[in-house]
C-alpha cells in the first residue's frame, strides 16, 4: 500500500483544515486536532487521521454540530459537569480538565460528567494530563452497539473502553486504555481495510457463528474481552456513561443514531483521585516499587509502553499514513 | 462426599462459636459470621464457611488481632478513611459504611480506603448495601500474589478482584464481583479439594507451561482473565490497595506474610457515588430500561443472578456443607 510521510505539524495543520472546512469553529477543529495529533505521534493509527473522513461526514449531515460552545456547571462538590451540545468531545474534555483537577485536590476525589458530545477517540488523551497532574485517574465511555453481551448474540454493547492513569515518579504517566470488547472497533475496521483476519474470539456473524472476518464480525457482533467478565465491564460502562448520567445507553445511542459511521451522541464519565487524601505522600514511591518489581519478570512490559516508544520517534521521524487516506482528507478539504 | 445439612441461623452460629473460640471478640466474629452467613445464603461456597479454618490459623499464628477495633476518620472532604489495627475487614467495612454513605449524599461521591485489615471474602457484601442505599458503587481488594502478569511467568498480582454494584428501582442491587484472574483462588482450591481439572487457560505450572491441574497451578501461578486486559485491571486494583492508600503491593502482602493459607494484610478501596449529583433523578429509571433491553437477548442474564436464585432458597432450605468441613470446623471450636 502506498504511504504519505507527514511531521506531527503537518498532521495537526491537515486535520484543522479538514475540520474547518466542514463546519467545525476553530476551537472545535483545534481540540480534536491536539487529540488526533497525539494518537499519531503514539503509534495510535485508528483514532489518528484515520478518524478524520468519520468526522466530517457526522459534520456535513448536521449531527454533530462543530460551532458548539460547551458549558462547565459544578452540580456537587466534587462534581463538574459539562454540557457538550451537541458537539465534539475534545473540547468539553479540555474545558473540564482544569475544574476538575481543582475539585479533585479541594475535595480529595472528584468526577468529570460530560453530556452530550461527540467521543471518536482514544481515553487516555484525557486521562494522560490528569495523572501528569498526579492525579489517579479513570475514564469511561460509551458507544453505539457493536458488542454482544455474555450468552448473547446481537450487538448490545459499544466498545465501551475504559481508562486508568497512574502518576509517575517522572511526571509522567502509566495509561491503560482498552475496549471492553476483545478489539477495539477501528482495529477491525482496519484489519477490513487491509484484508487481515482477526484473531478468532474476537466477533461473531449475524447469525452468531464464529469468524475471523472481520467485514462479517461487523456486519454481526463483536464479543467482549474475557467472556462474561469482559461483559460485566462493558455493562458497568454503559451505566456509568448513560443512566448515571442522564444519557442514553448503548442501545440507546445506537437507536438515535444516523449511521453514518460517525460518532454518535451520548456521555463520559472521568474520575480523578488525589492520593495525597488518601495514603499521604508516598504512593507514587510506592507505585514505582511495584512497577520496578514487575518489570523484572522476563516478557513483561508496562501498559502504554508502546505509545512511549513511538513517542520518542515520530517527533522526529514523523508518520505514515496510506495515500488513499491522504487522498480522501484532500478531497475532503476541497 | 458426604454432606450436612444447616440452617442459616446454624451457619451464623457455627461461624462465630469457630471464631469466639479462636481469639475473636464478639463484634469481630459476628461481623465475618454475618459476611459468612450472606455467602452462604447466596451460594457463594468459597466464601462461605470454607472460609473458616483459614481465619482460624491466622488467628491462631497471631497474624490476624480477632480483638482488634477499627478507628474511623476523615481525611478528606469525601474521603473516610478506616485504621483496621491488624484485624479482620468486615467489623472495619461495616464501621466504616454509614460515614461513606453519607459523604456520598453530601458531596455527590466518595471514598472508603481501609487499611491495614486482613480481607479473606467475596466483595459484594460490601457493594450491595451501598447499592441498596440508592449509590452506585465500585470496590477493590488486593492479595498476596497468586496471578502471573501479561507476558510473564511467576505470580505477582493477588486474585485482585473489582466490584461494581448498581441500584434497582425495587431497592436491590445489581453487583458482580470478579477476580481479575480467569478463576477465584478458592474455585481452585475447591476443584482440588474434589478433584477437578481447571479449564484450559486458567493457570501455569510452576515452569510456566499451561496446565488444567489445580494442584499445579497453585503451585504455578493464575493467569489473569482476558490476556493482557485482565492483567491491566490486576494492576488497577493493585494500585489502587496498595500504593494510592499507602498500603502493601500484593507482591510486598507476600513478601510480609506468614504464608499459613489465612488472609494477608493489606488494603481495599470502596467508591461510592450518589447519581443525584450526575444525571438528576432518572439514574435507576434508565438503568432498568438497559436491563430490560439487555435481557430481551435469548441466554443472556444479569450478573448476580445466580446468587439471588440462591438467596431466595436457601433461607427456606437452608444450605449444605461437605461433612469433613463441619468436622474441621468443630474441632477447632473444641
Amino acid at each position: 500500500m502506498d504511504q504519505v510521510s507527514l511531521t506531527l505539524a503537518e498532521v495537526t495543520d491537515l486535520a484543522t483544515r479538514a475540520l474547518m472546512a466542514n463546519g467545525c469553529n476553530e476551537a472545535n477543529a483545534a481540540a480534536v486536532a491536539r487529540n488526533m495529533t497525539a494518537a499519531e505521534r503514539d503509534g495510535c493509527k485508528s483514532h489518528g487521521l484515520f478518524r478524520v473522513p468519520g468526522y466530517v461526514k457526522s459534520l456535513r449531515a448536521g449531527k454533530i454540530d462543530g460551532q458548539a460552545m460547551p458549558v462547565v456547571t459544578h452540580t456537587g462538590p466534587c462534581v463538574v459537569t459539562v454540557e457538550g451540545h451537541g458537539g465534539l468531545a475534545p473540547l468539553a474534555q479540555e474545558m473540564g480538565r482544569q475544574p476538575l483537577i481543582e475539585a479533585a485536590r479541594a475535595q480529595g476525589m472528584a468526577a468529570l460528567a460530560i453530556r452530550r458530545t461527540h467521543h471518536y477517540a482514544a481515553l487516555w488523551p484525557e486521562t494522560e494530563p490528569l495523572a501528569e497532574a498526579g492525579l489517579v485517574a479513570m475514564a469511561f465511555v460509551n458507544a453505539p452497539p457493536y458488542v454482544a453481551p455474555a450468552g448473547g448474540t446481537k450487538p448490545f454493547f459499544g466498545t465501551n473502553p475504559m481508562a486508568f492513569a497512574w502518576p509517575r515518579a517522572d511526571g509522567g504517566a502509566m495509561v491503560w486504555d482498552q475496549a471492553s470488547s476483545m478489539m477495539a472497533r477501528g482495529e477491525i475496521q482496519i484489519a477490513k481495510r487491509d484484508g487481515h483476519d482477526l484473531p478468532p474470539g474476537a466477533g461473531i456473524d449475524k447469525d452468531g457463528n464464529p469468524t475471523t472476518d472481520p467485514a462479517a464480525v461487523l456486519e454481526g457482533a463483536q464479543l467482549p474481552f474475557g467472556g462474561y467478565k469482559g461483559g460485566a465491564i462493558a455493562l458497568m460502562v454503559d451505566l456509568l456513561c448513560g443512566p448515571l448520567l442522564g444519557e442514553v445507553s448503548s442501545v440507546e445511542a445506537g437507536a438515535a443514531d444516523n449511521r453514518d459511521g460517525g460518532p454518535a451522541t451520548g456521555g463520559e464519565l472521568i474520575l480523578a483521585i488525589d492520593p495525597a487524601a488518601f495514603g499521604g505522600t508516598d504512593a507514587i514511591a510506592r507505585g514505582e516499587r511495584l512497577f520496578t518489581a514487575m518489570l523484572e519478570q522476563e516478557g513483561v512490559r508496562l501498559p502504554g509502553d508502546r505509545r512511549h516508544a513511538a513517542r520518542a520517534q515520530t517527533p522526529v521521524g514523523g508518520i505514515e499514513i496510506p495515500k488513499s487516506l491522504a487522498d480522501t482528507i484532500h478531497d475532503l478539504i476541497g
